[in-house]
């Protein structure tokens, strides 16, 4: 199978042929993508995973800078992906705030919705970019589809339960499938895929963040991986320059993959290898705003 | 139990010592409150009742209105709780977005924290305002105590399984028990209490919106609701203008009870008839930020 | 002269080389456009109408609506340019706000920037769109031109003394020379030219805004107007749909000649009337932001 | 004079008699404070001094940070005033953008109004805080004091025509004095006062801010100052713990005077110095947005 992905045409492009995609799979006006794949039997798989009610979240704590800046903004802003502000009001027994919210940041855990990439000027599945995203947002795509959240069953693959993945690594589908067996844990079609590279996003030029493969994204499509989640998603560089981005601008506008991005995952991996159990009910619920191409969201993995 | 309640002093004022109260009950420093009534075994009985997977949303939709207004707005400014615009990205292949989110709006589920409502100058357990909510944002009874999500068992009482509600009824402890026997199920303690009055949030002086009692609070309280979630919430206007607002002014900051407003449980209702079954795995999962008096949030029944 | 600019090609389309343009007049990297015309003689010829020193403003009053919305919004939100919120400062000595303001607003006097308005993908004069409009605001035709602001000498020809003008008139040439005969004055090279049309900016089909004609912009293209301020401009609908917005598409992008948008002239033609004087120093000194493509000025003209 | 404002009660505070004060001087309702002295014929003055038409920016250029952060933001977000997004616009001909604005900042040139400082619960001239400033926005004493521009002579008092000011150097009449005697030239009742230090806004305890003394808004108040416009103001830390802040908690809350803070002044001393001319005819027209407590302004000092 790696021929197929690493083998390119002569202008050094990969062949569109050569991609995975799910274009036409679930029709011409689908918003679910890979969603599709959570049936019944997915979902009921999903919950009887959840035994203790115990819950892990993946999400980073996200703490607000302020709205303002100057003398009059309590802190100095730093880089946070939400500013708040409270609000002035004149004695009433209540508080309230506003927050202004940068819906993907490399600081928040957060959803994107199948509009985020776009791929030859189309979303997934094939909708022209300019009758799916407008400047009053996204209308074909968005996070909307997320309305009613996202319930199955969740398996982490820890390919970090020692040491960090090396710099610049690209992960494979071999090193996927040996997590499974190093884990004693098999992903079905229609769950949900937690990958712990054992990073925190940082963009450093001395020290290359690993990520995923064409050839694990190929994995994914043939397993039928409903969502990722990651502690990283795609290599910074990327790994092969034809091919930039395999989760970002393969898996998600191809195959209509829904990724949840900078998921923290140290609390998880701890709770999966001292019980033994890598699958678990996974909710994910993030506010119901339709129009966005993302969203800050909080996924719960439920034992 | 309703003598105690509507027994004034002279001065018009309610007795502070006839009030349900949790303060010092978890310690002076709590930021829980009735979320620790959601033991092990509470957390066990949610999970037992997700057995297919089904899950239904609690939460009103929200489309947003423009952070633009004017002639290059794309739609008319409503009253929406988000306003979004979408990012000029100069021909890149990925779409982005920013948004600006009213934390508390009649237009949006959200979830209340502690810190929303202060008494006598204080929050719940009794801090003091001023060290408690700062200009930077909430330190002491904030949204961060919903960081790793709330997962239990959740009860919907339908009061209105014919009609809604008729306008100004104050709901008592009786109520709520007579929903009970109808449906056959009995809220224990740590459970979340769900009540479908069958409104929508509007306020309209020819129909005043029904209500939460302080009867029905302290059954709340005897009974140890974890989690309040409504359609409606306090009477518009007050039921008793000596105790105003018994869940925001009483059950909030003196319980320490994370109010929902503004759910959306039409769907839970149809549900819940067709399937008999009244209970369900409730996850309440809102985007892990700190420093809110509130957020928006997607609170799942899964059945 | 009229002929040329209403000749077209037989694609309906006006031919380009019949439109006023100074592109390359002063320039490939040329930010000023017609404010080149303000030389120190004309300056001088400024400050000498100000004589009393009494000052009009030209800029409709904004009332802000709140940054927030819903029960916690102390007013409806409206159509505003501005929402503003004040800071909760904890018990401070001082108040103070933070306020959000689309630009360009039917609502707000603003001034136009070069980099407002695109032609053939290109911006005065003449440079490519994106490297001249970036994602992080505008590179190349931004507010940053009026840094230093604009002082000049203005004239009003009011062009409603009696009645406003009548709906869908389109403004020629002649009419503002019958204006400049009847007041008795006459506009020179580096003026700015102040319009009154006696209308409230407001789009209603069944009455057509009156605005200014391709011959018009022509006439300012041979008598060197600097800068543009009218309480109306372009016709809605267009007058030619073959050359729609001579101001907006033509006098911007081609001349290099800033807007003034939707100015109050009211009280400024009562005052010129009076005294009989049109002619007065005009003050345009937006904030001084760089990179925006337009933003909300209050010029003033001080007799 | 010196006396009057340095003898103390015995409880450390100063007492309020001993403060200059303009409470009642323009009756009850005023908003306009030391703007009343500008006269018809203090107007006429200022005209006067317009000769050549030369503009001189008073305003620091701002910069706009992104309204985004993270990897869609272009640029780090820095300590800038401004906030800005470009809006995507789908393919229209124009570009649009909309800003957020801290109004009080440190780097960015603005007034402040009235209604910004409070004194014993009370803005200026003694109306309760409560029912001037409210959470829709300042109700008394806002920058609407500015709609109509502000038109007056000018005049600089260069305190640092060789050397930056001493750190920690107070400001007294006889420095203000000296200057008007080395330059030739006499600030007059209803002229704007514009001082320079020769410091950028910059708070560092190794190097304490000069600033205005108690004495010399003394000075300020005998001379009929209208205006104060400075690159720097109250020294930081306070010259004198019992009257901290003699502009912002004196000058602006007794004596009704706005402020103009965090001027640019180089380039207007280098021009005046060059000249010999140290008066001018000043123009102040910020946006005319109502209801703020302060907003970015750009002075122009026209000679």
């Amino acid at each position: 199978m790696s021929t197929e992905q690493t083998e390119q045409n002569a202008a050094g492009a990969v062949n569109e042929q050569e991609l995975p995609s799910n274009w036409g799979r679930w029709g011409a006006d689908d918003e679910l993508g890979t969603l599709n794949l959570i049936t019944d039997e997915v979902r009921a798989r999903g919950v009887a995973e959840a035994r203790t009610g115990r819950a892990v979240s993946l999400a980073r704590p996200i703490r607000p800078a302020s709205l303002f800046s100057g003398p009059f903004a309590p802190l100095d802003r730093d880089a946070s992906p939400v500013q708040q502000v409270m609000q002035y009001t004149g004695g009433a027994p209540a508080t309230a705030d506003v927050m202004l919210v940068t819906n993907h940041h490399v600081l928040s855990t957060h959803i994107d919705a199948l509009g985020h990439q776009v791929r030859d000027g189309r979303v997934y599945p094939g909708r022209p970019l300019a009758e799916s995203v407008t400047p009053a947002g996204v209308r074909h795509g968005s996070t909307g589809a997320f309305a009613s959240g996202i319930v199955t069953r969740g398996v982490l693959l820890d390919l970090a339960p020692e040491d960090p993945l090396p710099p610049g690594h690209g992960i494979t589908a071999e090193d996927l499938e040996a997590a499974e067996a190093r884990q004693g844990v098999r992903l079905e079609s229609g769950d949900a895929l937690v990958v712990r590279c054992g990073w925190a996003y940082a963009v450093d030029p001395a020290r290359p963040m690993p990520g995923i493969s064409l050839d694990a994204v190929w994995w994914m499509h043939r397993r039928g991986v409903s969502l990722y989640a990651g502690d990283l998603g795609d290599a910074q560089p990327p790994l092969d320059p034809a091919v930039p981005g395999p989760l970002h601008r393969v898996a998600l506008p191809l195959l209509g993959m829904p990724l949840i991005d900078v998921a923290e995952l140290t609390e998880l991996a701890a709770v999966c290898a001292e019980s033994g159990r890598y699958a678990f009910l996974l909710t994910v619920a993030p506010p119901r705003i339709h129009g966005l191409t993302g969203v800050p969201v909080n996924p719960l993995a439920i034992f």
